[in-house]
């Protein structure tokens, strides 16, 4: 049966389209943190934040049915649900972040942010990591891709050394703030070198995709300093931690304290309805409106806003934030007793936890790969991340359960003990 | 009340956000071809193409509501859903477009198609018309942005003289297919020339925002003659004229009688549902996915598909394409029999027709847009488009009857009657 989907996605979608696990998995059927195969095989979700509120949340399910029933249209007509759901979400931000526009898909919203730095700042050149991913459009993947674009890299995009946690910049954990701040003052200055000039930064605030290494609160204040006295803005990616994941705030530049210029939703937002946004202040979105004639035929459609608006209600009312500081806080501590020669580090912020696997200096991503493989045989779906693909990544939907985060170690436990080094 | 939903708007959504008519509808219902304001008010919708089989159409509700309760996940793992869809729709294809890629919506769809161009050449430039809009992403908008980007136009990318139905190019409408295709000859050359090369053409097949000027089978010919004598691809964009609306045939470029090499879908293909694909021949696909990594969370999830196959199902049961070609003929003679002094041509394909407002070559746009205000008045919603906002748009969801266009074009009458030029 796999093996015919398998010749069907060949036949049917292309070569080199991803899968996960060595042997891809048919998941039929999702419900909180479970997902289900074509077998009845039972998965504990450790990896999925794309069902923030977890799978098939009745509450979304139903908004989106609803709403489905009654109309669906675009934002050229006026329609309330748009209206009060930019209203609902806009409180949670701060910083005069109070205007949104509604797109798609993260990509959607990382590839109008870039444009929003243009339009403020007059110039075109843009700042990211040598180690991330921002999205699918051709101008956001300008920012993340690892193979180079077909007449090669954009003369106005720079991408500066990634935080790393094992040959962290500078030359130490402590050191690494100010190395990549000066990072990104080096790329600026070449920018405006070449007549570019320096237009944004975009960044994950916690580093994410490469691997959220020694992230902490203040992390970004050297470098947001720097990108100030530059005059660009700074574009801030929280499609990963957004929406509450880090826990103790619901933003990932409120856990680091920083003020963004503009911030971008994506995965998240819609529990898994294609809906993602752009956030950002009264005089960019002034800046933007003016140079750009953006519309979005399907964004901010009246369902989309209906599952957003379910998503978002879901997360205060079963108060998903408050659960997320506290699993996570009591996962952490779990985690954290694991004991295997090969784990250099282990580390999170509410329902964010990586383990690092290295000897020394020396990224163990094989190994790394077999704990996925092994996991997913015992029922636990997990992913990797990090620039050997040596992290293990843990981001489960947000209910995610003290229960859920023993059963989560006690598996792992078993393969470590299993698994020399 | 309306004055209040516009209040929020700015303050939410920023400056020129977009709405219809000089005073913005609040629609708060759809179902089939009708459309409800928050006064209980019912408008005929004869411009909305993304609700393709009728507003909320019970099927198409009923799959969405049905597979969201069940799973919504990525691609990275298996499933039936996107297969079964993706062999369905294919089936409707010739000429080796036989794999997909699915997105969020047209834009993606072709931001993914400019790079399968430039993937398969090794060269970047890129054709486009000069009175265009192919989608809202960078790369995309830099074929039909009325605007120049910050930092300018890239070199890579040429605008085409547009064909025109008051001013054809080459002299005459009979010249015209010839004279656009010594358009792109000389945007070829050019391309050369500066170095980029010639990757591909993105068009319209019935040129649908240029006003479909004097549009008909083997226009394009000439013009597929010179692309493939360059070695450039045809990307052809059928957002507007696909899924049947054209009535003859299921795409417009099987209308015109070409092979393209790259199609993409987007607008009507969920009846709402943000969804759109790329379709390619393998080896384009091949080409793309060996130079990219391309991967759309949201795109092809099992919700997505649903929403998109429940769409096929009712355009073949229902029989929508010969609905299109049956009612849209016939409603093309009434319009073909209003008279005003004004009317300088009445044409269309299907359900897609167009009522050109001209004094000889002075085209009508501030009367065109008296005629859309008055309609909306009387309950018809329509749009414009040309240069000149000239040209009286229909495109009216694809279950449209005969009862419906004879009250079209019966309120059209009395308007007109009433509108001296």
């Amino acid at each position: 049966m796999t093996n015919d989907l398998i010749a069907r996605r060949a036949r049917l979608l292309g070569p080199n389209v991803p899968t996960f696990y060595e042997e891809p998995v048919q998941i039929v059927r999702g419900e909180g943190v479970w997902l289900w195969d074509a077998e009845g095989r039972r998965y504990l979700d450790c990896y999925n934040n794309v069902a923030h509120v977890g799978h098939c949340h009745p509450k979304v399910v139903e908004a989106i049915s609803a709403q489905a029933a009654v109309l669906n249209t675009h934002t050229r007509y006026l329609h309330e649900g748009i209206l009060d759901y930019a209203e609902r979400l806009l409180g949670h931000f701060g910083h005069d972040l109070s205007q949104i526009i509604m797109v798609c898909t993260g990509s959607e919203a990382n590839d109008v942010a870039l444009r929003m730095a243009q339009a403020v700042t007059g110039k075109t050149g843009l700042i990211a990591t040598d180690n991330t991913y921002h999205g699918n459009t051709t101008a956001v993947a300008h920012l993340s891709t690892r193979r180079p674009p077909i007449g090669g890299y954009p003369g106005h995009v720079r991408r500066v050394p990634a935080p790393d946690s094992l040959v962290p910049l500078g030359g130490s954990l402590a050191a690494q703030p100010q190395a990549f701040a000066d990072g990104v003052a080096r790329a600026i200055a070449e920018l405006e070198e070449a007549g570019h000039g320096f237009a944004g930064l975009m960044l994950c605030p916690i580093f994410a995709n490469e691997g959220t290494p020694g992230i902490a609160p203040g992390f970004l204040d050297p470098t947001v300093d720097v990108v100030r006295r530059a005059g660009g803005l700074i574009l801030c990616d929280e499609v990963q931690p957004g929406f509450g994941r880090v826990g103790s705030h619901w933003w990932g530049h409120e856990f680091l304290g920083f003020a963004p210029d503009v911030v971008t939703l994506g995965k998240p937002m819609g529990n898994g309805h294609p809906v993602g946004a752009v956030v950002a202040r009264p005089d960019v979105m002034a800046a933007f409106r003016g140079a750009f004639g953006y519309f979005n035929t399907f964004g901010g459609n009246p369902v989309s806003c209906a599952a957003a608006m379910a998503t978002l209600r879901v997360i205060e009312e079963e108060g998903l934030v408050e659960n997320a500081r506290d699993v996570g806080g009591y996962a952490l501590g779990l985690l954290r007793q694991l004991r295997h020669p090969l784990i250099a580090d282990v580390r999170g912020f509410g329902l964010f936890f990586g383990i690092e696997f290295a000897q020394g200096a020396q990224p163990a991503g094989d190994f790394c790969g077999r704990v996925v493989e092994v996991a997913k045989a015992r029922g636990i779906l997990l992913g990797r991340v990090g620039r050997a693909q040596h992290i293990l990544k843990m981001r489960p939907p947000m209910p995610f359960s003290r229960g859920n985060a023993e059963q989560l170690v006690e598996t792992l436990d078993a393969i470590l003990r299993e698994m020399p080094a």
